[in-house]
């Protein structure tokens, strides 16, 4: 477990570099990450290649005993890259080149750029094939799914649906483009989406659209990985995601690389509503769960954020460093602080590093050398250790895209459907692991499965048998919709689902921001809203139903047995204490431990190797709490302090 | 009266089509409307049709005895003619094509368009003059006077103009274009509105551009309707009309086509605001006054709407029934449901209709099955009645569309200006007619004509005319404000109705969201806000004053003798139920019979033949009313329960 | 000290120009401007200069007395001129030609543009250069400094840049292109900011920009002032200015210009949010600083506004008069009220005129004559007089621009930064000057430089010298963050202030819409919010210190003594009251004289000429408010009444 910064030497005088590699030294800096963005100092000149001041660099670091994570520099082409291959550009909605001059404008497809990353990533991967302090590579940086509309991805885009369909017939029939005489009669009039009216076109034409756009991004991290892989032994390749809304399958992505890592930036400021769930532990276990091993976290909070914003709130005491443990309670091996010195110019300088413009030593840094001191002081013992749970919460990609264009109700959000079920899990003290839905499933004894949209044979055999064998499933509203293609499954809902269900949806009611009232067994009520699941039973039992609107009295939750298992069915959107209430009910009766009375906000979990356990404890409040666990004594953590129970 | 839906069998399998047959046969349905978006069907390759499928189609309709209405396919042209003839596809306010992919993208004036419209009309014409089945044809779908700037309709326009104006003097002068040098020294300089900014163009020129771009739709109608009746007997043409930001003149629209058409989707959430006026009765009066005779529904409101935004509520119990028989009531001789079944695929899956996704029979279905047996069991003596009314509202499209590019005041709206009065008159259970500003008058005991902002001869002549006869007009703030050509008449407001409403305007106050107080000549009192007209009285007599700000104590609200008949002034918008009391003191003292004690929301109509009349009530609240008529019991009505009085 | 009106002969018909005239003769305007947006009348076809009707228009007033001040048509190019030399049209973000059709599409820099305007601007100064009548001319209207693409701008652009940096090595070390690979390794990568993203844009980039654009616009000025003063013997010169977005500089602007205008267009409505600064004397304090002389405002309210907004409020009584007199009290010397009369014709119809659409003589125009009565008849005393302040608060549109696209926090602005402090002194009834922070400060006691973001060393030593000679400077939060190239400065904040300042900024938290409490040593507490700077003492003494958070107890708000002088620093943002009470405690022993117990919204200046002082109140509130002067009895003020006390 290591502590490490984002650095760009390239930012700073030459004299700084000595001094702030002896400044991180005496902090406890392992690691560096540099070149991310370097390419026009990589290659100034079109095949002129200088590593001389990279290796400078990386020999100040090394002779530190750093170590460094070297990013390939594909996310920003030079602009005499652009100037002399303008179709290395990406084209907008309109099919226009987009302006450069930011970031992140070149098109993953363009034969240029293609010829040009390769060229420059054998050139990276050739000159520190041998280079020791080198020990892994960052390719581009957060990578998007983006929907580029040049010639080159509109061709790419027809042969890959040529590939999936073969003839016109199927693909029209697939997509019912007879609607509004929307059938191609030939390949040529297929484009990527165009224009600005996107949630008026065809919703199983943007499902393949961002299936094929997610492949096109992941053939191009796979193609730089294999020339790494290619000339350097020894080293571990990654990429840094982030959650946006053009987000690639990063299950995919990470499939051959060696670890995920992903960029964190908690909230500064804790939301006062109730309703609201801010906890980053939902991002974290989602990272945990790509590769179901431990990650990295590529780029940590560790300052005010602004730049194409306003400058926003300085991270309250305490955050710094309990941010970074809450990341290592969750399976984070290694965590760098993005960024060692906020930058002096350019356009991201307002988004605060570790030291600020002034480069004195301030409350951050302080904060910073803390938990680098804690990590590795204190936390070696840490090492080696993993996360193994017992309920899982299934994501999936064909979901997400699918809700993008065909939002369900006013306020509905696939995450937030995701999340409210986590934080239930969450407040009874349960380690909950967030993997693919397609995963195999049999190591856990709950599996909670919100909203399976997109019912495809392959989710739902997998989930079936999961129940078939024992496991108990929680499945919610909007499943069973539709079918691979994103089109209407003609039957009742939910669907593919029923049978296990034990009940089916008579009629449904988009809540959206209206609210209603469920009633449970037990007397208590919640409020909901959203989504209004009416629902008719078959061999379920009924758990809860409405109490108002021309549907109170039926039910809305229900409970059925299934083959050896059992299948809850969640009709409706709920306040957020209902997920706790309702998770330690389903939990009752598994070999799953629950910690009693934990206080809102604090955080359990539980890192262990075949010998140990140790119980990790993050107060993510801004509150003073007090932990009674059975098994010790009370623990009082201040706001964002992490402590370790063995 | 009949009661159809609508159904597109190029969205299903073959083997549905029976099926479904049979159960609209065994639910009631009449007639179906056909073919609406086919023309991919219909002409796969260009230059070959395929009537097979639809011959099919209706021929099964026709078996079980329901009647088809076929709709002309141009609203949707297939992928090859605009990959054929791209100048088939409208320009945008930048003068670039538009994406295609939607729907709606043809313009009206292509060359191409129109050869290929003609083909395929004259087609369909031939293949059915002879099927008796198909009783009536429906021209496109939902049209809109669309502002193409491609080079053929800038031709056009400039044509127009040049028609209008012979020379360029007369147009730069009638423009007023002197200012900021905009004045055209060629005919090459005009083009259609460019630009976002065009709130800030001349509206002069906007306003003939409106009536440009409706006369071009309006000829597009015309030019298949011509084909229609050139080769069918029989027949009754019509378009699907629905109110937008680009509506064309409705009353040049239908005036050759056979009866006025709707597509009809009332509220589904009932509003809790009192001043938010929803009936759709508005709507429906204004369908009627199209061409001054019953209508058809060709869309109605059958499940809950979503696509391009979220999916909403679904429709309250009663709504799908109580919503069509309003329609009926307010004169609609046939309602379709929209639709039989909701889609499977493609962009518009989630407007639901009568059933659902899974093609079970449900809540919804029941009250439509119950709807087609009232209609057709129960009110089968309504066949041949009309509705005539002695109060009217008039409309004005000049107006409206000159509101558009010169909103009056913050929350001015011209529709609502016209809503409140019709409420009004609705609330005292008093039939209302809204008709054409131009139409001849002489069957109304009291004309309401709000903000007759452009008061061209023809207008104020009619208007004028009409109350010398001995007619009561209404007017109200913003009248007389400009001549035809959309410039404002250099003389104290209400300009050329001066005389007739014996009162100026001394001074506005353009109130915008805030608000004043009127004091009525009985002590009422009323929130105003939106507007305030100072009045200075000639000789006139004022009703009301304003209670605050520097015009304290100046009159507002007047009435004046003209002729033999009367003029209200009502120179402010005020709260809703203002127009209920003004509107019972103006009716007093004429034939027109008001219903006592009428609660909120529950509607009276009357249908009439020259032996029966029927009074009709419709209870559009979520609450159970009681209706105690003069001559009748009490009547207790369900929410969106419907009543026949004899 | 005359008043006057905006007239546009070619707006009307001939037969009205003596009648007009007539009345404004009998109304006592003394003064009107013509001809600003004629130019497709005075040059209707290429090289046909037509002046015969403007002779006319302004031999009617010089036969009756009536100055006359000249515009240059420059804003407006005919419709002929944008036919034939398109590359006179300005480019938009994304490189393409603007539509136009409204007004000031022109292109600067365009050669087709330059010669036009060469051309027109050299027959009108030949024309009327030996007119008595025209006694100043005014350059184009409401110049802004454009950000045009196209390609002659950006060519220009270049040029600009290379002078200035000579290399790109040195352009891209300034700006620290090396951020994501944006250095320019050719001169031709460079263009003006492109695309939507501009926050994301670097902001040294940016800010040579706005430079740059801001100079081309002067070029502009002078270009035309040249050709004025070549031919034109005793006319004085000027350009109307508007505060808006891209407001150029306009101590360049006005450098070689007579005076200083500004287009005056105060609020109508009075806000009720006491933290809501609305007086226009600000702005008037600006003008007059511009050239630290008396002024003219070229467009006085005098309606109510609309057009391309809903229309707005009528002005309250008192307003049309009281608002121009505010004007002179604060420095006017001749305002024009726009317009004469209301369009009747065009987009500007709702823009309203003192006359209505109507051409009767109302309420505003009776104030209207009155105001004319009061300047011509009663202040005649006040011509050649000046205003001498010795408080001044200091303007720099480095700062303002550098604002523009990096905000500092939610809801930060520069302009409230200004307006606080000014609200502050003006409350104390002291008056103050703005003037650009450049200037030579020695003759103030006080002077207030809120927001130094951009220190250069210019600035720096102006500050410096002013406190080291014996001057009271306030600072406050944001100052000495950047060097003159716009990138931070590597040092504790205030940066090169800190000396002065006796305390460097130890972190600092951008509140935003958070907020805080601040205790000053009396014991009062006001809220402050937007930033807060944690100060660290050196030499200074603490005012006032943080109630709230995790820097509760820490300085905010200092003074120190440096050199024969003190430096107050007020490192957030705070309550309007705490202005007026930190004033007041600032302005204490110096000799600025203060007035007691003067009522909010009620302003004091004072015009002065060698033997008279003459103290100038104008009540700007909806509120009658009596003064308790010491020196005289209670004056009481109707609402927008001024009043003068000897």
């Amino acid at each position: 477990m290591k502590v490490g910064v984002v650095y760009y030497p390239e930012h700073w005088n030459r004299e700084l570099w000595e001094k702030d590699a002896d400044l991180m030294v005496e902090t406890g800096v392992k690691v560096v990450r540099l070149a991310e963005f370097a390419w026009s100092r990589l290659e100034p000149v079109e095949g002129q290649y200088e590593f001389a001041w990279l290796d400078e660099a990386v020999e100040i670091f090394a002779k530190r005993d750093i170590e460094v994570i070297l990013g390939t520099p594909t996310n920003c082409p030079p602009l005499w890259l652009y100037e002399k291959y303008p179709d290395a550009i990406q084209c907008d909605e309109h099919g226009n080149r987009v302006s450069i001059g930011v970031r992140g404008h070149r098109c993953y497809n363009s034969p240029s750029l293609i010829k040009k990353t390769i060229q420059i990533v054998t050139e990276m991967a050739k000159h520190y094939k041998d280079n020791k302090a080198v020990v892994s590579w960052q390719i581009d940086n957060e990578l998007e799914a983006y929907h580029c509309t040049c010639p080159v991805c509109t061709d790419k885009f027809r042969e890959w649906l040529k590939k999936k369909y073969t003839t016109l017939e199927k693909l029209n029939h697939t997509y019912g483009n007879v609607m509004w005489s929307g059938e191609y009669s030939s390949w040529s009039q297929i484009t990527p989406p165009l224009g600005e009216r996107q949630s008026w076109l065809n919703p199983a034409y943007l499902q393949d659209h961002y299936r094929y756009a997610s492949e096109s991004m992941v053939e191009f991290v796979k193609l730089q990985a294999d020339i790494i892989r290619k000339y350097c032994n020894d080293v571990t390749i990654t990429t840094n995601m982030y959650l946006g809304n053009m987000t690639p399958d990063f299950y995919k992505t990470f499939k051959e690389l060696s670890y995920a890592s992903y960029d964190n930036y908690p909230v500064v400021v804790i939301p006062k509503d109730h309703e609201e769930i801010y906890s980053h532990a939902f991002h974290l276990d989602l990272t945990r769960g790509i590769k179901r091993q431990n990650f990295c976290i590529m780029e940590q909070l560790s300052g005010a954020l602004g730049c194409w914003m306003p400058i926003g709130r300085t991270p309250r005491p305490n955050m710094i460093k309990g941010y970074s443990l809450q990341a290592f309670a969750r399976g984070a091996d290694l965590v760098l602080n993005f960024r060692w010195r906020s930058a002096t110019k350019g356009a991201e300088m307002f988004w605060h590093g570790i030291l600020d413009h002034n480069n004195k030593l301030g409350r951050r840094y302080e904060e910073f050398r803390s938990l680098c001191h804690t990590v590795h002081e204190e936390l070696q013992m840490l090492e080696g250790t993993t996360i193994r749970n017992k309920v899982a919460l299934l994501f999936s990609h064909e979901q997400d895209n699918a809700f993008k264009f065909q939002q369900q109700s006013e306020g509905f959000h696939y995450y937030n459907q995701l999340k409210l079920f986590h934080d239930g899990v969450m407040r009874l003290g349960v380690g909950i692991d967030i993997i693919n839905i397609t995963e195999d499933l049999a190591q856990y004894e709950v599996v909670i499965a919100p909203t399976v949209y997109i019912a495809s044979p392959e989710i739902v055999d997998n989930l079936t048998k999961y129940v078939q064998n024992g496991g108990k499933l929680i499945l919610t509203n909007r499943s069973g919709v539709k079918d691979e293609s994103n089109a209407c499954i003609m039957d009742y809902l939910p669907g593919p689902f029923s049978s296990s269900v034990g009940a089916v949806v008579e009629e449904y009611d988009a809540l959206g921001n209206d609210t209603n009232r469920i009633c449970m067994e037990n007397g208590k009520t919640y409020r909901c809203n959203q989504w209004a699941d009416i629902l008719q039973l078959e061999t379920a039992q009924s758990l809860g139903t409405y109490m108002e609107d021309f549907y109170e009295g039926k039910s809305a939750i229900t409970k059925n047995r299934y083959g050896a298992g059992e299948v809850y069915y969640v009709g409706t959107v709920l306040e957020r204490d209902f997920y706790k209430d309702f998770m330690s009910d389903v939990i009752e009766g598994t070999s799953v431990e629950t910690v009693k009375n934990l206080p809102d906000g604090v955080e359990v979990s539980v890192r262990e190797n075949d010998t140990q356990k140790y119980r990790l404890l993050f107060n993510n409040t801004n509150d003073v709490q007090e932990v009674r666990m059975e098994d010790c004594e009370t623990i009082v953590l201040q706001p964002f302090e992490f402590y370790v129970v063995r």
